[in-house]
């Protein structure tokens, strides 16, 4: 299952789409973003998601964590934020 | 039950700290932030409540939603984060 990356200039319809289709597939997905513009996008995705996926009758939570990658040798601190059904 | 605002200035220390007494005491708390540094820092937060009450053996889940409100004859939306255990 792929993570899906979120930046500060995502359209969050496009993401919404993204999650709400992983979790009806594989009931689970994983956002993953760096920075405050890409959490905030994030975010409104999810609640977006959170509306498409109730009218599958499905209740999505998050659970958000730190994980720490690896970009041109540096490393940095994103929010993974794991999708599941409630 | 109060609503733990969160600003872009907020230490997330503190919020958490917030986040983790209102969970033991209410089991349900709700995060409001508005802006995507507000928005980060809540995230943030979030991440550390949860460790903080992992160690209370409760997990938590958040369903974010998105809420109007009125500032200084403004209506401007907000994102909250309702917090509740798994």
């Amino acid at each position: 299952m792929d993570i899906i990356k979120v930046s500060a200039n995502s359209r969050t319809s496009a993401v919404a789409g993204a999650i709400a289709g992983v979790i009806r597939e594989h009931k689970r997905a994983e956002v993953q973003a760096i920075g405050a513009g890409a959490v905030n996008q994030a975010l409104k995705a999810l609640v977006l998601a959170t509306g498409y996926l109730k009218t599958d009758e499905i209740n999505i939570v998050c659970i958000p964590e730190f994980v720490e990658i690896q970009i041109e040798d540096k490393v940095r601190t994103a929010i993974k934020i794991v999708v599941e059904p409630r």
